[in-house]
């Protein structure tokens, strides 16, 4: 009988070691892993409890709000569609924002369930104009739902102005913000700006494995909640709302996951939301500025419409991600209409400025090897400007 | 009362992670951290002799010998003095090649046991000579003492030829190696070249914390073992190699990172280790090759003379560890009369091409904030040109 130590590097390559640098799942870093290792409590415990209400406390702060924010067993899928599923009533018209293959998922839930959608679709590459989505506003609007940040583009839209908009021309209308690659990333603050939902996701910036989800509701979504007629049992977000303020959960709740998180934010209240938000951005805009001077194209042009989650850029027809594999990095290509036609760059969660070099430095390399000459000296000297700036330059809607 | 999640990532920088790239300790991988979490056993209990009993299996092959391999608990030092203890009286002649900080402290350990020491004084960034340690063998020669690879400088020495030589002008004599960067990083077999006592420790290429040291003997040295006079009690090879027979260790074994050194053989076996030596030496040379072609200077200007464990760039007065340090790169510096003279990077455990390679750019970045030009490009070039060649160049004697 051999001994029960079967550990063995599930990634044993002799020259490169396993690096996941998409824009999501992304690597998780070993405190976090600590942290869910000493977490396996009872879900009706006084331990969990006493870490459910430290990480209430601090998800008001990720999110921006004074509202309850809720945590899910399930992916972000399932926190969009108890967004449908809790707020709307089958035959309530609403307006999606279809820029990219989440936008046309949310759009597909909501059909799923009955609603009216009237879809706005965005040029790939492009953010909403606020002017489109007023546009479609009629009485009977109920809903907006919209991406802060599209993952599979790399966009971000102006969740600001468009809640401003509403405000004013639909002020019966409720927001809903898909926030899975902004939440973490850049600032979205909920009260604030007068967003009425908004959910996000572990893997990404939260820097978790897959698994769990977030959300939370302003106290107009949860007024039109009670009177909702919906089908809902697993994610009837009464009972999540309920349960949360007992400091548990309305089933199993994912206690690892949890206490991972509890580590996460304590971590982004240590690092402050400032530094946070500053280091996506400029990450973002040094791997845009490299990929500029080497003379790459962006598939987001213009810089306001771009999202610090990731960057997309133009494979021209000549690469794929499996020139990345082969050395040992794995990165996201293109999704529906952009396969093949994209490479995502991921700049978020737990990456550094070496992880996005080595990304830039593994595109040049991918692209000359099919024979077209790139300007890797000076990609990098547009990368380090950037990062080495002194100045915090975060824009001022997404600090 | 707070909760007890206290897990707060300790390296927290916003822009870049802690990396250590020294040439020890290096990086300890998850799979390792994990076996080492699941060996908290007993150790005078079954499970972890069946450990032990592997694990001795496996250290065979990684020495190269039929003879048993030991585990200390104590760090490469401590197997160090005890290859002075176990094997010389005080009085006995030895020569001991000093060609830098290590080569250094054997000499130290042999004077402090009483031993006549005649010291070889080799040009730092040199191998020795075999006809220089030959010049140094009198009647009285007892044993010789020498650095399979100087971690210091990143010096490999002819370990080999001194073996051929010593077997037929002073055959009485010991052959003392430290293997502490070689072992697990280029081939030195203690059978088939004749080495009579190897050591090695657990921080460098077994990709371990600090703590545990390796050492074996010939049949040769553990008769002259037997009659030596010397004072030795936690250091006493014999007992260690009486309880090593019995699966377990002289005193309280250090049980945890006897299970991730179990981990750790088990994945070198799987991954071979032909490929382990080629993927070392490939590191070296395609950093070397791309130092030079950035026009810096390496302290081993022969190529005959590096060992793969990590490679010494002259500073030139210029550039210190600091500098790499504020990007997140912890690298190693000179010590004793190279301090403030060289860098060096590493390329052995736990690392891969990128983790080299960041190391390259970081070299090209820190002597340009000097004011020196430098062509990461023609560097970069010179870099992938080694990793991606498809023949194995491995020299003959380090695989």
């Amino acid at each position: 009988m051999e001994s029960k130590n079967n550990q063995v590097n599930p990634h044993a390559n002799a020259f490169f070691k396993h690096r996941i640098l998409t824009a999501g799942p992304t690597p998780v870093p070993d405190f976090v892993l600590s942290a869910m290792s000493s977490s396996v409590h009872y879900h009706r415990g006084s331990e969990f409890a006493k870490i459910m209400e430290e990480t209430r406390a601090m998800l008001k702060t990720l999110f921006g709000t004074t509202e309850e924010v809720m945590i899910f067993s399930g992916t972000g899928t399932l926190a969009m569609e108890g967004a449908v599923q809790n707020f709307f009533s089958p035959g309530e018209e609403v307006i999606s924002v279809n820029s990219g293959k989440f936008g046309d998922r949310w759009s597909q839930q909501a059909k799923i369930y009955g609603l009216t959608v009237k879809e706005i679709f965005v040029e790939r590459g492009r953010a909403v104009d606020v002017a489109a989505v007023e546009s479609q506003l009629t009485p009977q609007t109920k809903g907006v739902f919209v991406h802060s940040s599209e993952t599979s583009t790399g966009v971000r839209h102006p969740i600001k102005q468009i809640a401003k908009m509403l405000k004013e021309k639909a002020p019966e209308a409720l927001l809903l913000v898909d926030g899975v690659t902004s939440v973490g990333v850049f600032a979205t603050p909920m009260d604030a700006w007068g967003i009425d939902v908004l959910v996000a996701g572990s893997q990404k910036a939260l820097m978790l494995p897959p698994g769990l989800s977030l959300g939370a509701a302003s106290k107009k979504a949860w007024a039109k909640c009670e009177t909702v007629k919906n089908v809902r049992y697993y994610n009837d977000w009464r009972k999540t709302k309920k349960t949360a303020l007992e400091n548990t959960g309305p089933f199993t709740s994912p206690v690892t996951l949890v206490g991972g998180l509890h580590a996460v934010l304590k971590d982004f209240e240590k690092t402050g939301y400032e530094t946070l938000y500053e280091k996506a951005w400029r990450l973002q805009k040094a791997t845009r500025e490299a990929v500029k001077a080497m003379g790459l194209e962006l598939l987001a042009k213009r810089d306001e419409d771009a999202s610090p989650a990731c960057t997309s850029v133009m494979s021209e027809g000549l690469i794929d991600t499996k020139g990345f594999k082969k050395i040992g990095l794995t990165v996201s290509g293109g999704q529906d209409e952009l396969k093949g036609k994209i490479i995502r760059l991921g700049h978020i969660g737990y990456m550094d400025a070496w992880d996005v070099l080595c990304q830039i430095v593994a595109l040049a390399k991918v692209f000359e090897q099919k024979g077209k000459k790139v300007d890797l000296a000076k990609g990098l000297e547009s990368f380090w400007k950037v990062i080495e700036d002194p100045n915090n330059q975060t824009p001022e809607d997404m600090r």
